[in-house]
């Protein structure tokens, strides 16, 4: 069975689904995105992630091309056309095709939208086996990361880097040494006084969707938690670390640019937030 | 005569001319470009031109898809097949298409490669004429635009927002309130002590190729000149500001923020290198 996408308003075989040349998501990035995962046919977090690509495309003033019951019902049947049961699903918004020109169309466009799957395992039940490496990198991002758009060279060639270093994730740090995020995850830590620490919101970091699901566990459990700045030596200080991010979901970091994190191995509050996360994706 | 655009070795009509919704370029931003000014059935310094793409190409790690004289002959053949003899060539190169993944694709893609043409007047012969507005923002691109990349969004809404104040372009500085350049553009200012000034280049600027020519131009005729960061104030004082870029040939900026530039008029430098501009362009 090929692989079906739906492009514009028609389901087609993937190496056939295409966008003109002149679509602006192509010549100029203006477009959106969202991925979400998709675990015995059910929709991680889906209205946190519908709810992000609305923010995003309001940001960017691109209309929506569906209306959210309308999209729910295209990715459904995208899952059912790639017997996607577990995997993930790809969202795609642009402004649309129009004659190249940097400022948006005179003539309002008709949003492009792209939607795939694909199969990807759940994640393993164990942490330790979940656990990867990160390197350190400056963010050479724009100044406004919170919209989650499709201008991702500079997260691209961080984790090129980090792939060539051997490791899975590109963590980055601003000017001032703070650490913003991965170039695909938010970064989460046990600081060395043992407080659970991930960065405040704001234009220079996405907000998460499992970041915000996590945050919101942490508290009915009341788990002491801060939302703040925190420097690269923090981190590097830091007992544990992990990322989070829908297709990372809760992901120990056990050495950072090829030191051990503390002992180097998976740390106790990253396993208790895993097993919990695991439960929660299994039974929301 | 329908337009004609060059896609991956095929010349199809633009409203058939598609990319896989797999191409990097619609996926990450993952691509370059360049787009080069013909007068008169001659490309304006398409030595430069290429020199560049292959500079970004090389910046991202993206092979060539064509050779510089396989490229200039399927530039010609665009021309040729859309009669343009004085307009606009846009090429764009892309990693490729491959199966969705931040990192680069595993196995070595071929780049896609798309050029279109299309008409666009010469300049006029008088600078008077040429004049436009510009409005200053932040500057919120990434750290690396000394890479012509597709990267645009932040372009796009900077221009947009030009658009909505009735300004031709948006000029940019960073936080320290040093101008960068335009979104589309280089800047150039005589400033208060009547010196004639461009920034220096660095990552945080397009080597402009206009940029370059002027700058030869005012070696060969000795005319004193100097390549500096300056500020917004300093721009705001200036007794004359000017663009260049490919698509702007050399352009008075006569009213910055909506207050009058000086007396508001073109003035005597740009004029002279209007002019000889129009020379070079003419009989380079």
């Amino acid at each position: 069975m090929s692989t079906v996408a739906y492009v514009n308003g028609s389901y087609r075989p993937l190496r056939a689904a295409a966008v003109n040349i002149e679509d602006r998501g192509y010549q100029f990035g203006d477009g959106i995105y969202e991925v979400i995962y998709v675990l015995h046919g059910r929709l991680v977090d889906s209205d946190l992630h519908l709810a992000r690509l609305a923010r995003s495309l309001q940001e960017v003033e691109i209309s929506q091309p569906l209306t959210p019951a309308a999209l729910m019902i295209v990715i459904e049947q995208v899952l059912r056309r790639n017997r996607v049961t577990t995997g993930l699903v790809y969202i795609q918004v642009t402004r649309g095709v129009a004659r190249r020109d940097h400022t948006f169309p005179s003539s309002p466009t008709r949003p492009s939208i792209v939607i795939t799957a694909r199969h990807r395992p759940a994640p393993p039940r164990d942490v330790a086996s979940w656990a990867g490496t990160a390197i350190c990198l400056p963010d050479e991002r724009w100044g406004r990361c919170d919209i989650k758009s499709t201008n991702l060279l500079p997260n691209v060639l961080a984790r090129q880097k980090a792939r060539l270093s051997g490791a899975y994730e590109a963590i980055l740090y601003d000017a001032q040494d703070n650490v913003t995020e991965g170039a695909a995850s938010t970064v989460w830590m046990v600081d060395a006084e043992g407080i659970l620490t991930t960065r405040h919101l704001d234009r220079h970091i996405l907000p998460g969707c499992t970041r915000a699901t996590l945050i919101k566990e942490l508290q009915d459990q009341q788990i002491r938690f801060k939302e703040a700045p925190f420097t690269l030596a923090a981190l590097r200080a830091a007992r544990e670390i992990f990322l989070t991010s829908a297709t990372s979901f809760i992901k120990p970091i056990t050495r950072l640019d090829g030191a051990p994190v503390a002992d180097g191995k998976s740390g106790p509050v990253t396993k208790v937030l895993f097993d919990q996360y695991q439960r929660y994706i299994e039974v929301p």
